[in-house]
């Protein structure tokens, strides 16, 4: 596998605890001149969907031979395997098989997908630090360049099923599907199905509250208070307050039915 | 530009969100032996004073040819210019031109100021996410050293008015400037006009509630709980209580009047 | 000192303010070349107990040569020393005087222990933040392998009384030890005098709360929202909610009395 040597973790752990420093002991133990770099470790515990999106957002903009780490894992202990996913842009991921790799397998294309051999890591596994005990070693092994005598090529991997938005009868829907911590909510319609049509106002519903927003370019075109829909840098549209808090004002929350008239 | 190779960011963006974990990815892109550091991406959202505070008083203690990428940006889709800032000691500065250079500017003197001119950095641009598509690729590249051809030299930039504290009639008029995560309240207060008169009770004022505390050297001449006046690591006259949390128990708010009497 | 390099930070610093930021300024400063890695700075504050265990659990997984720099320091200011300790596995760490270092001497072994002069380090000191004037130097000064005449071998550090459980007429006495972020509650019943005993329904008592949970060795024979007792990934008796909060569901805090009857 390609490698630049940078290992970019994305947990569920918290900042406050001793597992993400516990990993990074591990990786440079294992790999001394490792860089180690995070995306986050305050997704929202155990939400494989926002990991997902997290991850896809992140890793586009990491170059070839960058690993990611990614322990968001509701299902430590249970059968669900341990995987690593090639992709066809030569990044690597370590991960549990839960879905979390869907967005960049999907978006970026799958070279390869292998099985985690655990037993032949030679280490005695914990049952609940997983993490500690073979994410973080197999992603400092790869970023090494070592041989990698542990892993077992498969043909599939989990996914999870993300809702794409549909057109029936003019009519556009979708979901909420990320609230940043600006309380911008992020929906899954993309920016084609809208047809750069800006300066028009949106007539929307989330769930059944309507509003008529006028659709912008950017937050230059809005005061303070001003509720507006844009185009998130995600390439999504977007339901945001100028330095407001949408979410918020509004009690938006991750899955609500998003309908665009 | 001097460059040591070293970018350090100072953001509003929070631990959540891929917006952190894409901008590191854009760094590492362009420069790939860059060394990344974090100073903060959990200052207020949209604090312009906070954040000058918190850059200058991070930013004194690097060396030069440190760059420093910071993003709280209210007016991003505006018109609001795109800077970098040289100062006197060498370290570079690359923001939006909406103040939060102020005090770094002011403290360590301005050399240069240069206008970004985004299109030529050859990349579509989002509305939304400059932190991503503009000020981490122009990070990057002055770390790295390279030719700055999409910089032009400019002679102004936009100053937040930071008040300073003034006497009269013997008596010291501030304001609370900062408030820390143990709950110390920071004046505006600069250590020199109170002489280091330690030992001394301190007859102050915030808004109208009155206050008589010992003004101490450090902590160690209080017992927990005690309420003090000390010099804060800034430099300035801070209201704390040992091992408490100041701003709490007098419901203590930043900007808040201060008077010492 | 042996010295690969890394400098490794735990305090209780908070994300937000400029303090983290401004030592590694100071670290980078006195050497360039370093690595620096954070640990966690959302320790609880002033909780030198909790230091201690998130210590102890990230340090073990580090090579020797690394230094750990360890600022919860609520007696700054006071008659407190700064020191030094060296653990027999090679591991350097520089904290203040108070207890912290108290579970890595134990487990790992004391080699040295210093205090730190530090009016050799030749700088003027703040009353209130010798996590940049003092410690983050030394740290930094160790990493690079400078000559150390700042330090003077002394005999003794403050060590906690951390309560070992205990065995009494075939009943086990403990307490609560630690909560993590996923409200996972910790005791100090090391995994030992449970033998391993997997599969049967544990008798416990918290306080006066009574529970009956399967002792499980993962949460993989457990539904999602079921409670259960394991062995955590520090090695001791664990209480859990499979993906749930059992700290926030029972009212469990740190200190509490356990028994395994």
């Amino acid at each position: 596998m390609k490698t630049n040597g940078l290992v970019v973790m994305l947990t569920d752990f918290g900042e406050q605890d001793f597992y993400v420093g516990a990993m990074k002991g591990v990786i440079y133990k294992t790999f001394p001149q490792a860089k180690i770099e995070s995306i986050s470790h305050s997704v929202s515990k155990f939400n494989l969907r926002e990991t997902a999106f997290t991850l896809f957002n992140s890793a586009k903009e990491f170059s070839k031979g960058t690993t990611f780490l990614v322990v968001v894992d509701p299902g430590v202990g249970t059968q669900r395997k341990e995987i690593v996913l090639q992709t066809e842009n030569n990044l690597n991921f370590v991960a549990p098989d839960n879905g979390v790799l869907t967005l960049v397998a999907q978006e970026f294309g799958t070279k390869k997908i292998f099985e985690i051999l655990s037993k032949r890591l030679g280490k005695s596994l914990s049952s609940t630090f997983h993490g500690r005990d073979i994410f973080a070693p197999v992603s400092a092994k790869i970023s090494k360049g070592e041989k990698l005598d542990f892993l077992r090529k498969i043909s599939r991997m989990k996914t999870l099923k993300i809702q794409k938005a549909k057109v029936r009868n003019g009519k556009i829907y979708g979901e909420i599907l990320s609230i940043d911590s600006f309380g911008n909510c992020i929906t899954n319609i993309p920016n084609n199905l809208l047809k750069n049509d800006f300066g028009r106002v949106l007539l929307t519903q989330i769930v059944d509250k309507k509003f008529s927003f006028k659709f912008s370019k950017t937050y230059g075109n809005s005061k303070k208070g001003d509720s507006l829909n844009l185009i998130s840098s995600s390439d999504f549209l977007e339901f945001a307050t100028n330095q407001g808090n949408f979410a918020k004002e509004f009690g938006i929350e991750i899955g609500m039915k998003v309908r665009v008239n």
